[in-house]
């Protein structure tokens, strides 16, 4: 028996170890374009901003590690160019550029995402860059340092693109950050919380345009400015943070059924043909409030999904739940999260909402340290809590985690309201502040 | 129509503000032993420690200010003596020996707990103090000072004990720890989870003896030395963290009814006797998972129940739900929670429970700063968490508020594998370590 695992992101890797957990038999092969493998992705601004030293730190282990410790064989630098599913076999091709063929019991697609980069002029220019893998960003700090860059443009206020933002500005360069959207993070946070984000940004010294797009790039044979509303930029560098879209190519080629925005997967992260799976950024899932199919395309998904791929592989029964989009992003002195829905979205959708939002602090008034939180919660009709946002100093991700437990189990207002929030005053304030965001969405049903 | 309180702890407070907050009429007066109110007495082994300069800065309010913001009276240094329910009204003596009455139309109960110390010889010895109040608080610190103390025992483990232990450690004193029960934190955290903190509390310089009682203080107008298991040991001071016992004196002489350990109240915390109103330490609540009834001594319980009884009194319902006695503790560099049933409760009471427990990090393991953090996670027979324990350098007040929410609504191992919880390397790994001991709890039904 052979698994074979097409990717070595967070869900291709998460699923051999799953399989590997459970089967100690069965012989398993990660085959991937990459060099390196088991990086987190989303640790390349922090590299960028310098907290993390260096590239090679964000590696977590070797093919030889998984080969030794996990008995996986990674075969890196190889990319496989078709699937034959009837016949159960990958054809591969190396460095070198020879073609082999690789015979599967069980396929797992873990191909991810590939950037998305609008097709505007000057996008091919040298000094344009995306940020996906460790060699993208192996390849901004050297083209900063090589070019002794001092300005630079960032394209789409993202999570990405926002940690992208300051983590270059903390390395000393002029920032520009152009978004189309009215806001900063359009897909994560209301307009309101957004605002928070922005002016702290603008007050570390980040310029960000909104409501713009960026119009062309400009330069001889590398990055010299860039166009926004008519109006030119000098940069030496332009970081694409656009977007990215499901990589499906494999999946189409393997005659899986693709749905409306990716490989479509049951509970077991099985796609259409049965012994083909499909786990991260490449799939499409349901989420959970409005049952239609959505995108998730987050580390942690990848591994709960790997997770559930790897069991079932495996022979372990185990299902992969609708999702929220709980989402967290650490920029500088802010940790900003959200789950759920958003009022902008619900809006959107013409689903009635009912808001409660506070500012309070993250401990106790008096003692010393305590950073501000401000707090956004969305309920339904029915009073269930049915979105988070949560922007503060500290102690942001648990509280989001915290909500989407709530969500998923579809706790009202006045359950929240009561619910235990623990108590010391240098982790907390005596009246937990999603307690106050509560008590003012139930004031506003008593009015 | 008058409301009035006895008693100024976060329960008493809670309740008149929010009274105020839904009436604006009503007259509202609270009476008070104390001289300074508004204070959290949580914060006490804080201004030991210096980590809040001093105890001014814990009162986060004034007798003037509540007269002034929200019109609310309030009688400092005045006790009450007495009640008559059948007239409704209160016998006050002030601290100039004055009595007077006040007349109710709504009487609560935020009589609070009294320090429990055990009859031991010695326990009147000058230097010997209790931790309850802002001023035995103050007379710590001026003892210390005046006597320039240099040794200290604190006798009892639980959360204040080991906080007060590890404050004057701080502040420079030797300090040896006496507790009866085989571990620390006796009736917080099982004694795996107590042994972390009990560790690290050793490596701090703390000298701790288990699984014996103090047997007398000895001194001839002052303390000079505990006697433990027949050996004397040599100290300035003793600090008496032996725990509390509600305060039902009043409620007795009201005529109230007495549950088995405290004030009984109904969900609208209201007393036996319609119009009297009970919320704090001084009443009894329900534990979630046994059903029986228990108490919560916490100001964050206080707090809700504050809340409620307020709501209920302007004639808005709120009910009070059963409680989990979700607890949080800060002891130097460890934070300490725990919430719902420990293993060994759940031993005394035969409940039958799979365990799951990791140890993990609070960050991405590449990400400066990142602490150790150990999850221990009770599940019953039908695989349902009853009970979580968590010790770790940061980050757990929030993660134990999401397993209280996760326990209150009855969540499965299963649901709680595919729970999300968002990730960004500064903030949590990629697999949330509560997953991971999620993972540990389900292996072990597969086996």
């Amino acid at each position: 028996m052979r698994a074979v695992i097409v990717g070595s992101g967070a869900g291709g890797l998460t699923t051999a170890s799953t399989i590997r957990k459970y089967d100690k038999d069965i012989e398993i092969v990660v085959v991937t374009k990459e060099k390196e493998i088991a990086y987190s992705p989303c640790a390349i601004p922090y590299v960028i901003e310098g907290v993390i030293k260096s590239f090679d730190d964000i590696v977590m282990h070797t093919p030889e590690y998984y080969k030794k410790e996990r008995n996986i064989e990674i075969l890196t630098e190889t990319t496989v160019i078709d699937v034959n599913s009837k016949e159960n076999k990958i054809m591969c091709i190396d460095k070198e550029g020879n073609k082999f063929e690789i015979d599967y019991d069980y396929l797992v697609l873990a191909t991810g995402a590939v950037p998305f980069i609008p097709p505007i002029e000057g996008k091919d220019l040298e000094g344009v860059f995306k940020v996906r893998t460790i060699e993208d960003g192996r390849n901004i700090l050297k083209y900063i340092e090589e070019n002794n860059c001092r300005k630079v443009a960032v394209v789409g206020a993202g999570a990405i693109g926002l940690e992208m933002a300051y983590g270059l500005k903390k390395r000393g360069l002029e920032v520009l950050v152009i978004e189309m959207a009215p806001q900063v993070l359009p897909r994560f946070l209301d307009p309101d919380m957004a605002e928070i984000v922005q002016k702290y940004l603008e007050k570390e010294g980040i310029k960000i345009i909104l409501s713009k797009p960026l119009e062309k790039i400009v330069g001889k044979d590398r990055v010299e400015a860039v166009c926004v509303d008519n109006k030119l930029y000098d940069v030496d560098m332009v970081i694409m943070a656009t977007g990215v879209r499901p990589n499906i190519e494999l999946a189409k080629k393997a005659g899986c059924k693709i749905g409306k925005y990716a490989i479509e997967v049951s509970e077991k992260m099985q796609t259409s043909i049965p012994n083909i799976y499909a786990v991260g950024d490449c799939v499409e899932v349901t989420d959970f409030i409005t049952g239609e199919k959505t995108l998730s395309p987050f580390g942690s998904t990848a591994v709960r999904q790997g997770v559930v791929a790897g069991k079932n592989i495996a022979g372990i029964e185990a299902k992969f739940y609708p999702v929220l989009n709980s989402a967290v992003s650490k920029i500088g002195d802010l940790e900003i999260g959200g789950t759920g829905l958003t009022a902008f979205s619900a809006n959107l959708k013409r689903i009635p909402i009912i808001i409660g939002k506070a500012t309070a602090l993250t401990r106790a008034r008096y003692y010393p340290g305590g950073k501000r939180i401000d707090i956004k919660m969305i309920f339904n009709e029915d009073c269930r809590v049915v979105g988070c946002q949560i922007v503060g100093g500290e102690r942001v991700a648990e509280r989001i985690d915290a909500m989407s437990i709530a969500i998923f189990k579809k706790v009202t207002a006045e359950e929240l309201a009561n619910m235990e929030f623990c108590y010391a005053p240098p982790v907390s304030m005596v009246y937990e502040p999603l307690s106050l965001a509560v008590e003012d969405a139930l004031n506003k049903l008593i009015k």
